[in-house]
């Protein structure tokens, strides 16, 4: 079992948390707002007022914020993880954000003796409660070996994919396929609809052929009921589409069907729908074809 | 059990009419290539020289043919099915066709007494020989369940979807998600590769969280390999994107993403590779990407 | 001068007919509308009460149509213009139709002896009624030497581009070319007023140099003003993408772009904006963008 | 007449320093290549070694540099522009950059009493050699008015767009109006000739229509000859497009016409057609319908 510094108890880093607990391990949390951390102690975690104190005489850190910039600021930042946390210890920082970020958290802490993990996560709230997320991750062999104990808490599918950013690019690879499907499926809903199909029973043998998807079966209902309560928000995902966009073009790379998609995920927050379910991409579709 | 007449023992057709004879069914078989014909005998089918032949007597009548063209021809030409169908027959189109031709055989059909479903199929080869296919039926309920004892011979997810053409429709809406999932998990592997992940790896962890699909699945590893033997060839799927392109429009439909999709697939056929499996789709955004 | 038939006198047709009537010409007009004849007799023209009378006696016949299936009936039909006009006269046909209709229409004329052009025109209702339209030709060459004093009469830039057919391709050309700048300048409006940019002074700026086009100096002001009376309909630009991917389908190619634009353009369609000018294309990008 | 000093002495800076000595302004000019620098002096320029010896002295600066981070060096750097220009002094950039750079350039210029103006160009070396360039101007008013002398000699239309930073925002317009219209010819033009038609008499009546532009008379030579030696290359174009996408971005916008232009702009650097002129889009278009 580890001494485990939790920074970012969020709707994502709240139940992993409680499951790195529930597992045996000794979990200090932070986080900005005071009452994530109460409801930790509850589940039998460490409070922690800082990031200073979360870090404090961890082996494990693990970061869980919602973008690039937060990463700069709590993990580099003055005050931040690497200025605070102990020698050998090992950062596992599992924040979508930019690979290039990734690679300098990691190039700034082998600096500085820390360990670093990029290990994203897929699977949203229910396989973050469930223990049961997808886990990309990138960085050293023998990082990732020594992760084991503390991911296998937390994800079913771990997987080591390269070196320091590998994660992030696996994970923004994801977004782009994820939130394509979502779109085809949109497609495929609005044109059966508009066909007079029974589109329950159309979409349901669809899932039991090669058209089938985690994408429709998590997403047909929401859509053809209209009801976009999140899961998973639009707004993160256009920001994972940013990743995704900027990263093609670091590496001179052509996706003419996902940057497609990026305009149409860019048009839902620009709508004013970027706080609902990504499956409101629907909408898009719906309101091109007259039925907005 | 039933007397089955069969016309079209090709790839799809040939396992099919087989599983129908061991499940008990006295089946009648006709093909252009005689070889095929024989190919059923063997299997415990009955010849027959011609359409009439093979619909003479029958209760049901299955074809499986390649385009609208030819269901033109061999159901509504001059010596074909309807003109020798017995009155009261049920015929069951498992071709995949343009929605509106599939609606007039309905219509030419029934006045002549002949009862017709549109039942088009996915699943390919492999489900063929397996009996294990996604059937997706259009026409009356009635018939529907008198055609049940037959399809579930060839079928493991038979599914009433609507009123004549309706499985047709569901069909197109089926090669749209599909020909998409194709082209993003394309630009998905030259995205991971180019950045020098592990692509193996990565794909494994996409597969176990909501960009997982049966194209997917299915298809990664041909990807990876480059190894595009049919399959279910791209030339065939130039014929389905244009079924749904077609039927967007004559319902006054935008579908951006299923359009940008066909314009790939259209582009593989032109650089002749309609002979591939779908799955070459890959060899577009590679050659856009200097990988070609 | 010649004896000249002309049938459909609506938006284009009329002053065309006029402006034949003014070049000295003795012109025939028929229209379904009586009040459209009416107006071709006050300007010096015939009145004709039907296809037959327009024209009889006729040495050169001009049809001006909305879409493929009007030319099919009333030249091609039992009581059409092919009917009824007389040997050794020459037909052209102004409408924008599919190519294969116009090349079947030469095929069908030749048969009786009557030659055939196909030559749709560009540059709208200002054009037609300065005469100065642009008009693209297909047919044989000495019938378009034979055609030159009338289609002089009508256009400024007139030019033979091809055997029967190749008028309607060129024009298809012509829309794909004129819907896609439609759409960029769009773009870019949306763009230039989205960064509080002074939008009149960018696009002139624009204007000036390599962006500069027709679309630009015709359009600009109608989509800064929002003010979108037609002009082209969007109907009618969509009739023609219609055209254009059939066109692109028939020939084996992938048009990205154009496809992508006739997307737009259907959906202008199906959001009920097809009676609006085609450069309320605008809408659509702005709608995407939450501007709708 | 002014004191120029003017810095990046290439294709397009190069003969704009010549054209203001022929106006009569001294022209003091430095390029990191020598020979260039040369050639001024040959022009009736004056010589300068480095940054601080061209500015030194100046009322006017002009600096025509390839990207950001040139512009980041050489104006804001450490022995750059802004550090020795004198004060009182009118920095016009006329780098083609992102345009929250040029807004930093003018905040930096303020807080030492130098005025800045973006002030990209459009037209190409032809244009440039003219004089009579397209210019977008951003900054203040009263500095606009003091640059008129300068940019008239340079340019034929010279526009105030807005405050600091508007005249990339409308460069970056123009770039994707101009990509965006070479797109849309090249798919044009595959059109035409996959069906037969002479090409060049098609071209020729679009040109005079509504689908007339800048780029068909500009460039649609090159394209029927397949004759790409820049002109504006390739890789040039794709910096452009990524500032056109960042701003995008940045401002919420989705462009989908314009985002798939990019995209086939990135392949054709990924394709190793970055050095060719950016007419070379025709190649991408030519090469999905294999006729590359």
């Amino acid at each position: 079992m580890s001494e485990v510094g939790f920074i970012g108890l969020g709707i994502m880093g709240g139940p992993m948390a409680a499951n790195l607990v529930a597992a045996g391990h000794r979990v200090t949390g932070y986080n900005r707002s005071r009452g994530k951390v109460d409801r930790l102690v509850e589940q039998g975690g460490v409070a922690a007022g800082d990031v200073a104190e979360a870090v404090r005489g961890a082996e494990v850190i693990i970061t869980m914020l919602p973008d690039s910039p937060d990463v700069e600021q709590i993990v580099l930042g003055e005050d931040g993880v690497l200025a605070h946390a102990p020698e050998g210890a090992l950062l596992i920082d599992c924040s979508t954000i930019r690979p290039d970020v990734s690679r300098r958290v990691a190039e700034e802490g082998a600096a500085r003796g820390i360990r670093v993990l990029d290990a994203p996560v897929s699977g949203g709230e229910p396989k973050a409660i469930d223990g049961t997320l997808s886990i990309m991750v990138g960085g050293a062999e023998e990082d990732f070996a020594r992760a084991g104990a503390v991911l296998d808490a937390v994800g079913a599918t771990v997987v080591h994919v390269g070196p320091a950013g590998a994660g992030q690019t696996v994970k923004a690879a994801n977004q782009l396929v994820v939130a394509g499907n979502i779109g085809l499926l949109a497609e495929a809903l609005v044109f059966l609809e508009a066909h007079g199909v029974d589109a329950e029973a159309g979409l349901r043998v669809l899932g039991g052929g090669l058209a089938g998807s985690a994408v429709l079966g998590a997403k047909e209902a929401k859509m053809r009921g209209r009801e976009f309560a999140p899961g998973f928000r639009l707004e993160l995902h256009h920001k994972d589409m940013g990743i995704v966009q900027s990263a093609a073009r670091d590496a001179g790379l052509s996706i003419p069907l996902g940057s497609l998609v990026a305009q149409l995920v860019a048009a839902s927050v620009a709508r004013g729908e970027g706080g609902l379910d990504h499956s409101a991409l629907y909408n898009r579709i719906a309101e091109l074809n007259g039925k907005g």
